[in-house]
């Protein structure tokens, strides 16, 4: 029954909020609150009267600092927007994030405190979403890219109502266990949508989930039903404006037409090093002008709450661009002696500054106190929101009804449960096919997946032809054309990884990919590492994968790659040989959806070797020949991507001599390592410890596969401009020199 | 005598052109030139009526292409700018290009070709410069962002009369062991400054290049000696404009008002993945103005040669602001089928197209060929060059005489050669001294060393507070300040990385520092492997080095890093553990000036350890303490930073037990690797195959360290955010569990 069919896939995704960190002890019990001296305060009374005289008195203005220009007006009273449920659900917002800071005398303060009333109307007036379904698919999705001031976003979830966040959530901020970490993590707090702390990555995630959101628009509401249809906001820092990558992610969203994303940018001029004065004098409204943004400058975002609301109706009313809405805020508001100034940015205000903050604010509870017409008045959301999900699954009923099959699809999309045999899609060679460069078997899994796979989107950083990377069947995603499924990104890696884990992170069944050099990693390893970190199953094909790119030189010629991401908690570094391994990849890479993939893939053409198998890459490292009995061979030959046929070549000549060989594909160290120890020893069996491995990369970390006895054979000093072939021949990497190296063993 | 001094800093400088790749043999001698069929070119003449007929046929305009929409004006006449020299000496710069690319088979031509004219005039017109000595100080610096474009820069290198670029190396472009490899490179190509290709990092270079001549000039220039003194220009395309770095460093450049700098950006609307209308339709001229750049248009590149030479002139006069030139042009210019489309940005034209290249440009001469007259008119440039130089020793001479104390100073910032006894300034320490965060004693080197080394400068990306790099004597470099030595970099790692590189580059004596968290050094990763790479001994200044930063947590905790950098070729990574090995890895990073340093240190409290010393960490690895005799400990604990302290408490406890422990301090695996077999055998002797290691990050990598039987205590999953001592208990990096760990061997 289609009526029913939709609870079910909210219940599904309800089951996500798995994380790889599992649960711990909270920390801090309530009521353990030292440090608090209220007893000055007990006198205060709730009344308005009382709040204004306590705010008359804000001393911001009054404080002698040469540099401390009060750029908002900070001293406003707030009578003006005759909403004191307004003030007193910002002050709440404002107290929650100074206490749980001051609990765990460690934190962010500045930002919650001036940012607290555009949270307020983002959370308590604009957003759509369902505090007891974090996971409900036509939410609102909010990023805080200024990920350092998450007690903004904590204290906002805590009074929506979100079950992730409690009191004790909030008294455990920072601790052991907590489901409120230093930054928001997505896989520890259901409510926040992607992870962020390392600034720019939350804006350029929040181009993704506008992305995600507008592709899926495209393809599936019809003329009568609006099935996806959400907005995304952002709120961003001084600190990702200044970061490259925002500004790559920000050239996109405008030439997308992201029309529905809003990014909020906190203007309050003081970085961790002081004013921003000192290296940021730019002017951030001409620039997002020139990347082609709709510009509001809200210039009272202290107290101009009307100001604030006016400037979200009209971005919304900007259909085809994204809108940047500059709201000049004084960081710390409300502290009579931090606000304004970088000492409030990261640090507990301390006893006697939270002391003097409530006194100039008014405010008279104890620590972590909701007022209970503040709870009343949040308490709504919890059965808006479930009223806002239940109004929606009714239409997808409806739409269900009317449109089958794009119901169908889009139901797997939303689950996250891929059409049954999808892997059958993938291809299979023989020996007998065709040598060919992985990159261009790559291309042939990715058109053989897009059509079993209707999730499968992305792209490459203008090297499309490089990367073998186009859908053929599909166009281009562009602004007039979202429902296309080839990404252009341009050249912007760093941008790129980081939108596409926005978009992994939209809708468990969309799988990006993204496609660049695999030595212009180094440009994108902040995003790739959030990938691991955030369980975004993206999937990064990176192509020209050593030295046998050739004539480009060491510039271009990943050397170290390998092993740094082997480094790499949570990640799966994949470098198939042939055909029948890229398949393999492609497999594992799509399975993995709660850790991203990087495939590492020739320019070069490779034979397809007998042996290999896509079985035998799930298993990271496998026997693909031998012609010793026993699990006793000899020698055993360790070959990764391009050097397996070598080592393969180098066996069949040492068998001629008699000698018993085994060759070994190490496709991936990752999914090796999790194997059962008895299949580890049938691969690499203790005893035979004459081992060689080849691989055009760094001899770093081969130590532990070779063991003290054995040879790698590798490349520890930068590549060289050349013919690949004169490459790998100066360098060592050939038939002859295997042989010669195992026979010194 | 002084007027004997200049020329020997020349002299020294000239010594400079060593490269780590060393030489090698040349391919292809000059001879060998397969695939021209000249035949049907050679009625044709040099005189102008017969260029002027080809060029009127000139056929761009005559394609229909839908998407090939010629933006410049590719098809006027050269007859306006009446210097048929100008028109003859750029189709030679085109030529040479086409015909590399095409003998090498494999090479950028687009760009050359398009930008041959602003190419001419900077290298003929513009640029003072001595080809017989590269390393003139005063020079003119020129930066090619576009890197993969370099057969323009050894074209006009070899016009100008460089040694490096003579036409045998023009033959070997690409060839193994050749001085014109596949991007520019300044450890290959005496006259190339930077290295280029990777996109984005030149411009940013290019800024750290002018800032270094701001800061000299504001530091050694007198009212009537302007003895620093020159400008820094570079060409970057499309994909340079699309990077993040870009807008990083160009937002800097603009922000320290570096007037000298003047950039010409290739607008010729073609990338890699086809017309960059797919994802690049920003205003680059609004966002530049927004960064307050000086932004001028050249609206016909191809042709307009005084409209470049206003430009360039308009540029100088603005004193205050960084000049960007657009210059729109047409990739591939003179081509008749391949112009203005993505096939030419990349690969040779083929012998049909070079065919018709030539009759379109009305070009009758052999491959390589650079016509008599073109080559006399260039030939002034060795004369002129040598003039400018010994003008320029004149004048230092008279500066010597009159500013004694700065001439020295300038003379051994521009030598490289450090005042005798500058490591005596390091401080050391005593087991007694307070113990104390290695990003404090790092503080406390800086400090000391900024004294007594005068091109010591740098800072860091909004963390200075935090990464403790505030030279204290010293002020903000900033656009009225550029005598100052604290660099302020805002939250821009990437361009601050690559700006460093471009600082160490300009000035042997220059010592760059550049500062963040030791995780977002995934931020600035393209920069550091650049910095490797190009031999610039960049000292990077990385605290916050492990879980041990605590509540920050995962997004902020660096786990695979130091793995990444071990692996990385030609960077030293060092982990100091106190006071004493800090100021050692600051004199080992101080004497690396043709290699990076990364400074791995801690923002918690750590001990003065026993046994530590700065010799020791010259060597890498060292005993710091044992109570065993005769190289023949029972068991070795092997640590590095801050879990040097755990494994010297832990080998405490076990000699209490009676067991004989050494100790070995790891703090560079480089370092060590480079030691003597006998040396490494003295601190980690073969037969001691019970060691135990301990470091909070990935294990990945220790196993040749610690050999099949040991163990290694480590971090293999991601950080948590909590108190950091909380952390290190969870994950087991404790002395009790090093001492049961080691019970277990």
């Amino acid at each position: 029954m289609a009526a029913s069919s939709s609870p079910a896939i909210s219940q599904s995704l309800v089951g996500r909020a798995i994380s790889h960190h599992g649960s711990a002890d909270r920390a801090d019990p309530a009521g353990a609150l030292p440090g608090f001296r209220l007893s000055n305060l007990a006198g205060l009374s709730l009344e308005s009267s009382s709040l204004r005289t306590a705010r008359r008195m804000h001393p911001v203005l009054n404080r002698a600092s040469p540099r401390a220009t009060v750029r908002a007006a900070s001293v406003e009273t707030l009578e003006k927007t005759g909403t004191s449920m307004v003030e007193k659900s910002v002050n709440t917002i404002r107290f929650l994030a100074i206490d749980a800071v001051e609990k765990a005398n460690s934190g962010h303060p500045g930002l919650p405190m001036g940012c607290a009333p555009m949270g307020h109307i983002l959370y308590d007036e604009v957003m759509r979403y369902n505090p007891k379904n974090p996971y409900w698919f036509n939410r609102d999705r909010f990023v805080l890219s200024a990920g350092h001031g998450c007690m903004l976003q904590y204290a906002l979830m805590h009074l929506a109502g979100y079950d992730s966040v409690k009191e004790d959530d909030l008294k455990s901020f920072r601790q052991w266990g907590s489901k409120t970490p230093g930054h928001p993590e997505n896989f520890e707090t259901p409510g926040v949508e992607v992870t962020t702390g390392p600034l720019g990555q939350g804006i350029a995630n929040a181009v993704g989930l506008a992305l995600a959101e507008k592709h899926l628009a495209a393809r599936y509401n019809k003329p009568d039903v609006e099935i996806v249809d959400h907005y995304t906001y952002a709120i961003l820092g001084d600190g990702c404006q200044m970061e490259g990558i925002a500004n790559e992610a920000c050239s996109l969203a405008a030439h997308w037409g992201l029309g529905k994303l809003i990014a909020f940018y906190d203007d309050n001029h003081i970085s961790i090093d002081g004013d921003t004065e000192i290296a940021f004098t730019e002017s951030v409204d001409t620039r997002f002008e020139g990347l082609g943004w709709h510009v509001i400058w809200v210039k009272n975002g202290n107290t101009g709450y009307d100001e604030i609301r006016a400037a979200i109706e009209e971005a919304k009313s900007v259909k085809d661009k994204p809108t940047l809405i500059k709201v000049t805020t004084t960081i710390g508001y409300g502290s009579p002696n931090k606000a304004n100034s970088y000492s409030i940015h990261g640090s507990a205000l301390g006893v006697k500054e939270v002391e003097a903050t409530r006194q100039n604010l008014g405010w008279p509870f104890e620590p972590f106190h909701v007022p209970k017409d503040v709870k009343s008045h949040w308490g709504r959301h919890v059965p808006q929101g479930a009223a806002l999900e239940a109004e929606w699954n009714a239409k997808f009923a409806e739409y269900e009804k009317k449109y089958k099959e794009e119901a169908a699809e889009l139901k797997s999309l939303i689950s996250g449960v891929f059409p049954a045999g999808w892997e059958k899609a993938l291809p299979s060679y023989t020996p007998e096919s065709p040598a060919d460069a992985t990159r261009n078997l790559s291309q042939q899994c990715l058109n053989a997946l897009a059509k079993v796979l209707p999730g499968l989107l992305g792209g490459s950083a203008d090297l499309a032809s490089s990367n073998m990377t186009l859908l053929k069947m599909f166009g281009n995603f562009q602004k007039d054309t979202p429902q296309e499924r080839n990404l252009r990104f341009g050249v912007r890696e760093h941008g790129m990884g980081a939108i596409c884990n926005g978009i992994a992170l939209h809708t468990p069944g969309l799988i990006p990919y993204c496609a660049t050099f695999f030595v212009f990693t180094d440009y994108m390893r902040a995003a790739m590492r959030i990938s691991a970190l955030c369980e975004a199953g993206v999937i990064y094909v990176m192509t020209h994968d050593s030295i046998g790119l050739g004539e480009d030189g060491p510039t271009h010629q990943p050397i170290e790659h390998l092993a740094s991401f082997r480094a790499m908690p949570n990640i799966l570094m994949l470098r198939p040989a042939d055909g029948n391994e890229t398949a393999g990849a492609y497999k594992v890479a799509v399975v993995n959806r709660k850790r991203p993939s990087v495939l590492a893939l020739s320019r070069q053409k490779l034979a397809q070797l007998p042996g290999t198998s896509i079985e035998g890459v799930e298993k990271g490292g496998y026997i693909i020949s031998d012609n010793a009995s026993g699990n006793n061979p000899e020698l055993i030959l360790i070959g990764t991507g391009s050097e397996l046929e070598i080592a393969a070549k180098a066996a069949d000549e040492l068998r001629k001599e008699g000698k018993k060989v085994r060759v070994v594909s190490l496709v991936s160290w990752e999914l090796f390592d999790e194997q059962s120890d008895a299949y580890k020893e049938s691969v690499l069996p203790a005893a035979v410890s004459a081992r060689v491995s080849i691989e055009a990369g760094t001899t770093f970390g081969w130590a532990k596969i070779i063991g003290s006895k054995g040879k790698a054979i590798g490349i520890d000093r930068f590549g060289a401009s050349a013919p690949a072939g004169r490459i790998y021949k100066e360098f060592g990497l050939t038939v002859e020199n295997v042989i010669a190296v195992a026979k010194s063993l």
